[in-house]
């Protein structure tokens, strides 16, 4: 079998074969097969797609391309979330508490951020102390113990994912939809754990462009996800805005906290409650979402979402007096308020705009390499559907670099303003199962 | 300017600015930009194509990457003649000496074979003691005495081509026409010629399967050297069998010294003539393709044509009692007659196969570390258009290897017979100009 015969298969449009999916991804992380070929097929899958089976097998070797975790010894049902990567998305972190004070078990290996999208690892590191490493046993026994865990991935888990996503970041094959949903399904079914709720982002500033694309991906992921016998469910939720009003790492776990104590923004918790009420009965834990949105609003009314969190920060060395006291995080050096120089409804508020704003605010990372400033980032003061006058506060600005004014033009360009009233559609569109 | 964004324009659908493609050339030759981003940016041409504009750029660009010739020191119209390969093409051995006797300057640099198609290095360094590395001096200096040379390219010419044409062979990109047409007019820009007359090859075993696609081609590399200031012609052969009887280097020089007594195959000959009354009208020789035609059936008949090819010879070193004495080459130690199972007219010999059997026998190099057996090849005893009957000699196989018998079904599936007489159609279809 050569390389460059599968390559041609594809360009050609003909599906390859489970034989030759096979050779390409045990060649590759072995390191037998080049980068240029690997590139070279990532782009022809680009243009001419991957059928169900293809992308089941493509999955599924990628799955166990490194070693996959056993978490049988977790009592209870294991659950875990992902999302294609948002703007102001502190739903883990919030959402993963709700469910876990429900009776799930929180099984999750998470991301770092990278460009204008936030990471999950990322905010947690912004509690002092709280380490995001753990073995396996100490993983298997926090989650037995407290019900959840939130660390990194480990690097024996898919490698040949570790290895395609680094390439397709830089050849401009980021967005073809079976490999995008392979990258993902198989680090969820490596992981293993028996039920994944995916949300699909959409919009400016996401993998997916339209709704219709996010579908799609969607879809496709639940069908790959069920065919290798986990439950999978997705929802579609637009980024027509940041979720919630803070963006960057510290100021987006200040948000959920609140959150956890009732207090979150209307966007965000309609997300959780949503995702939150799929979960449980994914889980079995609710017979109908109903009931299952019941349970989810005690937690949070109850404060035993609230405490879901402190026992996973305090399980994993954090500080949690932070989470007792907000306040204690250390402010930016610079808070800077933006105010509008026009007057209307918002329709819209590019998170693309907000998110590389943030990033470049020291919120972020260009590179994997770079450091992240836990202070900065950027609090809206309107959301999409406000009414703002001339010199009204659109957001604050936290960062401690000193050439923040040249970014101001940016995120007031962020804002796009209609002159009559805008009706807010509700973040998730589409459940898909 | 970054790479990933210059391969996501494209395969978005978008033409690169020649500061774009320039950047690519540039950085691509210098080692900055790596392959796995080469060979993305490539299939994204051969799916989004490129307008006239952006390949006349790409082939200015490459054609200076690296040194040029200067061939003004020479004195009369420079001529260069390209095919895009094919099986039992000899054309160059008995085209280049009858313009040659007619008063063109054949300055010609020349590949090698890899595959199933021959290269016109290798057929003439079957001719004992012949050389085709000459300095850029040693060049000039025999085009002016004798009026032709062939030798191989310089490394110093086009690297950007040598380096991207390897890695196209194994990332499953040779086809994009954009590439093709690049390649083939960067190489024969940047070796000084005045006149180009390229032989665009179809067919089963061609780079181009189809007359249309040929055409495309053709059109699209006209148009590049005219624009770019050289004389540039073409014609659309095909390769529904190969050409004359010949496949194989020493059989192949064997039967173009027979051409050009006189006694070359008729579609070999009805090439030359065609292409050598372009080449002789581009040159300024002759005035019509009549005169043109007049000119070079006297070339032939009175051994001028033949002494050119002595001389040439001599010039580089070669044994020249070889081309009066023929039967001194050794022939292969196996010499096997392939007879017909089958009945009826030959409609079509596919020329890929029999190429393919041909650089098994040993006549050919799979990669270009392999060496050459330049005794093995094929001789055709029947081509198309003739009537076989059960057991009549099919063609001749001349090899040193022992596992011929192997090959021998593949040669004989090679021959597609119909109960009709055929119409053998003329091996050029159209003239692009």
């Amino acid at each position: 079998m050569r390389m460059v015969d599968i390559i041609t298969k594809k360009r050609d449009g003909y599906p390859l074969s489970d034989k030759e999916i096979a050779f390409f991804i045990k060649g590759y992380t072995k390191g037998d097969i080049p980068d240029y070929q690997a590139s070279a097929l990532a782009m022809a899958i680009l243009f001419q797609g991957m059928d169900k089976r293809e992308i089941a097998t493509l999955t599924h070797e990628m799955e166990y391309s490194g070693e996959t975790m056993d978490l049988s010894k977790i009592k209870g049902v294991k659950i875990d979330k992902h999302s294609t990567g948002g703007v102001g998305d502190k739903t883990s972190l919030v959402l993963c508490p709700m469910v876990c004070a429900c009776g799930a078990k929180v099984a999750k290996m998470s991301g770092r951020g990278l460009g204008h999208t936030g990471g999950t690892l990322d905010k947690l590191e912004s509690i002092p102390g709280l380490s995001i490493t753990e073995t396996d046993e100490q993983f298997i026994d926090q989650v037995n113990d407290i019900g959840i865990a939130i660390i990194g991935q480990t690097s024996e888990l898919v490698p040949a994912d570790k290895k395609l996503y680094a390439l397709r970041d830089v050849t401009g094959t980021v967005e073809a939809i079976p490999l995008i949903a392979s990258s993902v399904m198989s680090k969820k079914l490596a992981s293993g754990t028996d039920t994944i709720l995916l949300d699909v982002t959409f919009g400016e500033g996401a993998f997916m462009k339209d709704l219709e694309s996010a579908r799609e991906l969607a879809t496709t992921m639940v069908e790959i996800g069920n065919s290798l016998g986990r439950n999978t469910k997705a929802v579609l939720s637009d980024m027509n805005e940041p979720l919630g009003y803070a963006v960057g790492n510290a100021l987006e776990v200040k948000e959920a906290i609140n959150a956890l104590h009732g207090n979150g923004p209307k966007d965000l918790m309609e997300l959780c409650y949503t995702c939150g009420s799929i979960i449980l009965e994914q889980a079995g834990l609710a017979s109908s979402k109903e009931e299952a949105d019941t349970m989810l609003h005690k937690v949070i009314e109850d404060g035993r979402a609230f405490q879901c969190l402190v026992n996973m920060v305090k399980a994993q060395g954090g500080d949690i007096s932070y989470l007792y006291e907000p306040s204690k995080w250390v402010l930016s050096n610079n808070i800077i308020e933006v105010r509008s120089d026009k007057e209307g409804y918002i329709k819209r508020i590019n998170a693309l705009a907000i998110g590389e704003a943030s990033m470049k605010l020291g919120a972020g990372r260009e590179t994997l390499d770079d450091l992240i400033d836990m202070s900065a980032g950027i609090i809206l003061d309107k959301k999409v559907g406000d009414k703002v006058s001339k010199g009204d506060l659109l957001c604050t600005i936290y960062t401690n670099k000193e050439d923040y004014n040249e970014l101001i033009p940016d995120i007031k360009e962020a804002y796009e303003f209609v002159s009559s009233p805008v009706e807010v559609h509700p973040v998730v569109w589409e459940v898909v199962e």
